[in-house]
């Protein structure tokens, strides 16, 4: 018999005479001469419940069904009399692929975020990390519809490089030599006999690639894996974490914050919308205010103010910051939330900051001072994307590898673009879990990652 | 005047009085008082044909536009009178961004894929690359599209890895110290210092993390980079490649392999389909039974044999191989295409292998000798999917690990899950690359890739 995942008949519109359901058992109470048990397979957050009465062969082992343990359970879907639930399953057989122990980790009560890191592999299984789990695909996949309905085409930059990214942070190196087998005692290349032959990277962005197929093919995206070695320790960095940069040729700094606010504001209305269960549970258990966060972010456009504006803002607020505010520091996540939290109360996109701040592909506006840089900010967060126009001028993009200090050697790629039928283009890229952590409540990366690394940590 | 993509124009059943393409000179043609220009905007394989006349107030320019110049056309999509193409634009204005220069190197000749590998970032500019890379990015959109509708859950399972991933090929390292400063010198760990204090891979497959959500969530998948480090040359092998790897609870081998089946149909028909036009490309100059390959793949079901029935049948064969047959050997890539092209001349699925051959996650069958392993064979490619059912024993996988050597102490998490709710489940991967060229009949890997990484190439 096929197996039904409960998503889908808990969206019945009818009883259903024979179907069997597969999955883990959640609880199980006993009545004199029947059981309850509700089985959950993870399709959604709901389980449901099954009816095991003593007429079954084996309902001597039934009775035994602990927290965890492995059923197939065939039956009937009816309408259940309980006030909790619509439809239950009575069933006519329940197959046990095995008992859970009794030192199963997930007994039913509330474990705390520390507990269940330390069992990555078992946190799937409970509701919140399932609910988190389930958003981020919808999530991922709904990037993908949203880019592919608008003609974008899905490029996999690569993750090893040999470039050093824009001199962003610090960098994962990758290679084949074992510690101590760098050849660098008779004084060549440490790396002359590394695999690629060069100092290789883990990318830190896709975009200078994505560039080169947006000048060829028009719009562009990129959505995968990018790195950074920071060895820091907040909730907010991990070592691993997902991008999603578009860049589009024939598109300037206006149109760019134009789309990546159409881009934010789909993205929340749809998990909002098609992941209605899920972000339910976070707006109860994690962050009662979700759901007036979210729905400001859909209903209202987006502020924009320029980096000036915004640090004349700050100057004059009266909110003691950590970090000093002047002309030409950039922005910290406590200047960008006081702006979206306190000041505006909605997002907020800060355009055209200081040159000197900003790296060497950003477009230099006419005033020589700025670059058509974007950030768009969002309550509780801070920064969600980065952006801007790029540099499509060949004699002012030298004058900023120069000014930057970048090698243009290993540029001379990137450098032939702006001669080859160069034309504007704007891109940004959205952390993925900053996305997640915003529309899920949750306030530590490493609990919107399914396994993720941090310094010192790489576990599973 | 909002741009408009020429694929979206080509596809008009009406003139359009006012509108506006942008995108790159592929030729230019000059007659007395007006010119044809062909314009490109990667957005599909065709350009369109815009009509210059002399009234226009920059026409001595646009009588210098060479191939790679970038524009803006603003006109009127018209029918056109020639017979090569239903429409054209007649053109109010020609703005140029930027004439590419007489040394741009993509004119309007033949290159070989050596010389445009060199200049991987041009070369989507070109009818073949920009054909290889929209069919890439719709066959990824259809495979999240494909498992989205059944319910399967995208999970980023991690690149970074500190387990040594089933012992399968070259491993590259990832670290972030520099050559000469691993402290192994006094005795101690030579990666206590190190990012993650242990010594950390790219991983190969995300399997072994994909079953851990498979066992919480039910169907899953991954979607992701992968990484070998073979120093091997050959047009079969890159260091970085995309792999699908769906992974299902409650599945056996059976319902493994009728899965595996149906993804490929499925996804070689969407491609024939919807990437009707740059498949056509591939059909003429690349090769000419493309079609029939692929036609044969969506309408006949994959036969399926044992790996013994395949051996026999090999050792039967008046073929000469390079590598001996014998039962107990794995099958070569000459044998998968003996099998597929010669034979049975369709897709075959061997399965059962000999458990000595193969990892010690794939189950071991009653009869001990063999486990419930498959492979997806095709012909041009050899074999496309790899799969198995995993052994949900703990008894038999600890015996297992045992036998291969693994260390299982960097997989208690695994082993846990055979413990905690085991069930019968199972996967595959597939190699995208070997997917696309497949679709396409490009016979080198590093032609379906954007940027691709192999033993001492890292440009770009």
């Amino acid at each position: 018999m096929n197996k039904t995942k409960i998503k889908r008949l808990l969206l019945s519109d009818t009883p259903i005479a024979s179907l069997q359901i597969r999955g883990w058992v959640r609880t199980r109470r006993d009545a004199k001469t029947f059981s309850f048990i509700e089985v959950n397979d993870g399709s959604c957050l709901s389980g449901i419940q099954v009816i095991a009465e003593d007429s079954l062969a084996n309902y001597e082992e039934v009775r035994r069904l602990s927290t965890g343990s492995a059923v197939a359970v065939s039956g009937e879907l009816r309408e259940s009399p309980g006030k909790a639930q619509k439809w239950e399953i009575l069933a006519t057989r329940i197959h046990i692929y095995q008992f859970a122990p009794e030192d199963y980790p997930l007994q039913k009560k509330r474990h705390t975020d520390e507990f269940l890191r330390s069992i990555g592999h078992l946190r799937p299984r409970t509701n919140k990390y399932g609910g988190v789990f389930r958003i981020r695909s919808e999530a991922a996949h709904e990037i993908h519809r949203f880019f592919h309905e608008r003609d974008f085409i899905y490029v996999h930059t690569p993750i090893l490089t040999g470039s050093d990214c824009e001199g962003a942070g610090e960098l994962f190196r990758a290679t084949t030599l074992e510690p101590g087998d760098h050849k660098e005692a008779d004084g060549k290349d440490p790396y002359a006999h590394d695999f690629f032959g060069q100092k290789t990277h883990l990318t830190v962005s896709g975009q200078l690639e994505a560039e080169m197929f947006a000048l060829a093919l028009g719009d562009v995206y990129t959505f995968g894996p990018t790195f950074r070695a920071e060895n820091s320790n907040t909730r907010r960095h991990a070592s691993e974490f997902w991008m999603v940069e578009p860049e589009m040729a024939f598109c300037d700094l206006a149109e760019n914050m134009a789309f990546a606010e159409a881009f934010v504001r789909h993205m929340v209305a749809h998990v909002l919308t098609r992941c209605e269960e899920d972000v339910g549970l976070f707006a109860r258990f994690v962050d009662k205010s979700l759901l007036d966060t979210l729905g400001n972010i859909v209903e209202k456009p987006f502020v924009r103010i320029s980096y000036q504006a915004a640090v004349d803002i700050l100057k004059k607020s009266t909110a003691t910051f950590s970090y000093e505010i002047s002309y030409g520091k950039d922005l910290q996540t406590e200047h960008e939330r006081y702006l979206a939290e306190t000041h505006f109360r909605q997002p907020v996109i800060v355009h055209d900051y200081p040159r000197q701040i900003k790296p060497f592909y950003m477009r230099v506006n006419d005033d020589e001072k700025t670059v058509a840089a974007m950030d768009v900010i969002v309550p509780g967060i801070g920064e969600i994307i980065g952006g801007s126009q790029r540099e499509e001028r060949a004699d002012v993009l030298e004058t900023r590898m120069a000014e930057t200090g970048m090698d243009d050697s290993s540029y001379w790629w990137y450098m032939d673009s702006r001669r080859y039928g160069s034309v504007p283009h704007s891109g940004f890229g959205l952390g993925f879990e900053r996305f997640l952590m915003l529309v899920t409540g949750v306030t530590n990366i490493r609990d919107v990652i399914p396994f993720p690394r941090t310094p010192g940590s790489i576990d599973f």
